[in-house]
């Protein structure tokens, strides 16, 4: 099985068991070895009376790219240390898209940073998120 | 209005605004100056097939109480930048509690420590939150 | 050995190696399980042409007292992630004081929270470092 | 003056002024608009006794491509907050290069990111630096 492949059943293993990220409204737009794109349409659920996102999902949907980028490598990974700057509010309507890409790594340990973008293409979050390899294989069957 | 009723009329209009903390499930357990304590009972919807909480739930309510507590001194307070440690997992059934202090700050910005803990009081997650005051002032209805 | 004791004698055998914290003239002004605090003058070799600390120098303090702490119970812990903000500015001629405190930690991981403080005893700086153990003793003499 | 000049001569101005970069063996080997490449040498003073190089000069290389970066736009820009992850040790002897790049960023604020590398090119530390701009001018003679 090669690099992509590779990404790419260990993304649909993950789907399958990730209600949390699908329960929110979240699609899977992409992913490749390192890397991962989700959106996140924000509704009524997610925003106080202002209309504006609270952070918490801006974090839950970067959380979740980082998440499908860094097990895409056929190890399970942890997250263990996030940071997030909130750089513009996400508005009610508003589509957010969250690019995770590798920024170094090897098999025990990686950085992994996510832009998150609004509907008019302009950054809303930067987050960095550092993961740990726990041991585990994932279980893949061969088509 | 002493820094306590004032803290506690923060939380009020803030609560009337934050459907999102609400909907979730977040229970708002106490406020006071520069502090604040929330809870989240973990469920189904939370959670991926293993029973784990996402950390996105997590970090939500850290983010909840830290609002809360950069919210308690009359002035609105929005998150700059927040770094969050993963220390264990949490599982589906667990009630959370997330006690946000305020660890240093003046009238414009300030650093706010949250900690996560879990059913057994062993720490689930460490959060620090840095806040920025926008320059607007809680509309608070004298008694 | 009882747990002071142990950590003195870590710090004295950290000390002894540590010619770059020694050769700024930071001095370890006190030791205990898991706290240590350390100060430094900021000098003319510290500063830029408007006396004002270079930042690299204020950190490096919070990183020695990071490191005193984190090596106070007897196993060599590695600095694996530290995050500082800058709150105001340090002065030539200014005594730096920073005080390193576990926060959380078992025997494999730790976060600790330093302080800067200045002449005027004004926070300077706010640190949170993250530490691992590299499963290595300290090589401690009984007396 | 166009963009890479006023970059320069941002540099230049900053380069007079920063004794303490210069006093530590810092080289300046490139500065363009919102970059900065900046090489250190590990000396004896820098290391302990295993011949491992502190932290804070790790942390002190970086922070300096983080400042020749955020203030080549002709505004003076200071750091806010920093983190740094140490990946690998750095020893004596060896000559570490630190490479700034901006990120995302606007007339008041920036992220930059710093990867520090060693003398095999590989990753020592990586470093993201959040800026803010002070309102000052840089005052630059017209040639």
């Amino acid at each position: 099985m090669d690099a992509d492949a590779l990404a790419r059943a260990c993304a649909d293993a993950m789907w399958r068991d990730d209600r949390a990220s699908a329960g929110l409204g979240m699609r899977l737009e992409q992913v490749a070895p390192g890397r991962a794109r989700l959106s996140l349409a924000v509704n009524e659920a997610m925003v106080n009376g202002h209309g504006i996102c609270h952070g918490g999902f801006i974090f839950t949907l970067a959380d979740s790219a980082f998440a499908f980028a860094c097990n895409s490598h056929g190890l399970h990974a942890l997250a263990q240390h996030c940071s997030t700057t909130f750089i513009r509010p996400a508005h009610r309507g508003e589509t957010l898209v969250a690019g995770a890409v590798e920024r170094t790594g090897d098999a025990r340990a990686g950085i992994y940073d996510v832009r998150v973008t609004g509907g008019d293409r302009a950054v809303v979050a930067e987050f960095r998120g550092h993961s740990r390899t726990t041991g585990e294989i994932f279980q893949i069957a061969e088509g």
